[in-house]
């Protein structure tokens, strides 16, 4: 045999570290994360999370629902399934879309392991490294995550009170062409934004698409949150503008319930294709039980009252947050969503939300710092607060001690002129599921 | 507003063509698919699929079981979970993996969406464009389709009757040493391979730990059929010999059910930490709902038990195989497995079976051609049949329906020296779920 030097130079730590792939690189774990463990400890108060509060869902229902799939379709909801998705269940989908204005056909679906599978196959099918993606300022983090592992450039566009701004889209958009850079995808959440807490006004949709169909750029719907609005009927959802140019994310997590992965997208046609090729290579066939116990609950359950149920619950905690800012942060300001989980707060100036995250949690309370929402590292000014899973009264006294800590850490600033410690603590690459 | 060209120059058929990434161009359709979807019909007997018989499956006391979980547990089991997956599963598969003499800490086990994301996640981290996969030849056409998607060049390495050929493996590294090939992963399916059907011999086993580890390649053992040999004690995994240098992809799917999507890898430290935050990155986490419920099965039922059972119904199908091949093929010949769901046909010579295949089926018999096993389209005097799914009745129907074909085929390459039709009609790339 040839002596030969091993290829994959490691070290005492890892003896696979030379072996990596290039993006591995790119996947860094979150330094957020040892203090997401402390988190979840009881008497901490989390702000922080996106987990859904399944309180109010009917368990002993659904638990017979899914004892009746098994006992008398087992042999299909046991077995592998088709790479796209349950049929029953796409065209059940078609119906949830409906509720905001989408009329597609069950063809057209294919069916994720989450929506986050979802975006995780967009960009495997569209993105070489170096390639841009536009996404609002801030964006959602896990979104972030997939596209930084795929080596993307993430460029900004800002948002304002009706969300992602046309003119600016349009100026980031013009500046990139003249630059030759490749923009391959527009990223948005148009509705109840995770983190912004803002939805882009009906006026501005066809504006934002428009301006994405003249340079070219496919734009990705991202709407989890889009039937947890607060009283007003659905926006309808971009997609419904436009079948060709644009893919929709759609997702079960937020109106029923994310232990079951099921979640979905919408593509035109090739596209679609591509999707369920590159899933089948990812995970050959979305799971047959978590699918046919989705479309059992839809089939025979009140779910769209459920989702009602879901409304007025947040709508009650987003009032108990936004009331409590106002009465123990009036120096902060924030953004009042109409639906949704999050709202997006500016912290009074000075105020660093990343390098106060340890303090916060030492005066038990958790946030996400802005920072986790920019692929640039900027938005330390900003937190974004959720409201979801925690009680009105939990949510009250979260925010009583997230302003303890503030004006703590402005003394610190008032004193020091700037927050002493832990400058560079957090790296909130990949926070991990919990806040997603 | 600048006039722009769109980036991305699409054709009539697909506006998006031009914006694919490169890898999305590796991710070809199969036109055995088109086939497929005619084998599904009853009149068909496949010897294609991979989808394990669960027809001895006690659906009634699974449904209850489930019901149970999510009755008193609906809360956890429908919520968002841990990334790396369900800790108590973790430990359960500790006592599963013990049956094949591994020892592990539940640290180490990363749980998938079955191991065919296992398998994605680890060429996600390793693989670079143009890096080495050195693989058996033949391999599972799923593991080609991923290595293709990441645009790994995979080198074969032949098998005899006892696996993978040591004294070729290290030749086929040192003349890729040579070249400067950089080698990430040695893919190998040691027991029970799919599709070979032979098993790696014990005293082979540290002897290709040792040429990888010479090397310095990480070798990725993919075991999911381990648990299901005909009457002797399971084979320990090469894992049981190494911790470092292995790689474990382990699945529920064919020792209980594939519908839940429930697999998962073990990996050195360093690199499950790689692991998970890929995982979070694709999916965020795998299903609660589905690793509660086979957490629950392997807690409250005979779950050995179980696959002693598959094991004794598995058997008298490869018994059937073999005697029906015996019988009506005598001029093939096949490999006779000690487990697991596959044997390898060579066909007598002059034979092609990727352009007999739609012949096959109008024949109404299918199988895989043995050219969806090579990355190099080579493999075209090989088949794989499998016996897993039909009764041992339609296992001998098949095969005699298969001999009528390869009969009348034969007859026709007698009389034009080669088979007339079809000589380039299939590409077996992504045959699609129903035959991983």
């Amino acid at each position: 045999m040839t002596s030969a030097t091993p290829p994959t130079a490691g070290n005492r730590l890892d003896p696979w570290f030379g072996a990596y792939a290039q993006r591995a690189h790119n996947m860094r774990a979150s330094e957020v994360r040892a203090l997401f463990a402390v988190v979840n400890r009881p008497e901490v108060v989390s702000l922080a999370g996106g987990m859904p509060n399944l309180a109010g869902l009917p368990l002993d229902a659904i638990a017979d629902t899914i004892q009746r799939v098994i006992a008398t379709q087992g042999l299909s909801a046991l077995q592998y399934g088709s790479g796209q998705g349950h049929e029953a269940l796409r065209e059940q989908i078609l119906d949830v879309m409906a509720l905001e204005g989408i009329s597609a056909h069950p063809d057209d679906v294919v069916v994720t392991t989450g929506s986050q599978q979802a975006l995780d196959l967009v960009t495997r099918i569209f993105i070489d490294p170096g390639d841009v993606i536009v996404a609002e300022a801030p964006s959602y983090v896990g979104a972030l995550g997939v596209f930084r592992s795929y080596e993307a450039d993430v460029v900004h566009v800002p948002m304002d009170e009706h969300g992602l701004i046309p003119e600016a889209l349009e100026a980031t958009f013009a500046r990139l062409a003249h630059e030759g850079r490749r923009v391959k995808l527009l990223y948005t959440i148009p509705t109840f934004h995770n983190p912004g807490g803002v939805t882009l006004s009906l006026e501005r949709r066809p504006q934002i698409l428009a301006i994405a169909r003249r340079y070219g750029v496919l734009l990705v719907e991202d709407n989890p949150y889009g039937l947890l609005g607060f009283g007003q009927d659905p926006t309808p959802a971009i997609r419904s503008l436009d079948e060709d140019g644009v893919v929709y994310l759609g997702s079960f997590s937020k109106t029923f319930a994310p232990g079951f992965r099921v979640g979905w997208v919408v593509a035109p046609h090739a596209v679609r294709e591509k999707l369920v090729l590159a899933s089948e290579s990812a995970i050959l066939c979305p799971s047959n039980a978590s699918q046919m116990a989705i479309s059992a609950y839809l089939a025979t359950s009140d779910w769209q009252g459920q989702i009602k149920a879901f409304q007025v619950m947040y709508r009650e905690r987003r009032d108990a947050m936004v009331s409590s800012l106002a009465e123990h942060l009036p120096d902060a300001s924030w953004t009042v969503p109409d639906g949704g989980f999050y709202t997006w707060v500016k912290l009074p100036p000075g105020l660093d939300s990343k390098s106060m995250l340890p303090r916060a949690v030492t005066g038990r309370v958790a946030y996400v710092p802005g920072t986790a929402f920019f692929a640039d590292g900027t938005g330390a000014d900003h937190m974004r607060l959720s409201y979801c899973y925690p009680t009105p009264e939990r949510i009250r006294e979260g925010v009583r001690r997230l302003a303890s800590v503030v004006n703590a850490e402005r003394e610190l600033v008032e004193i020091f002129g700037t927050s002493p410690l832990l400058d560079d603590v957090t790296d909130t690459d990949n926070p991990g599921p919990d806040v997603a």
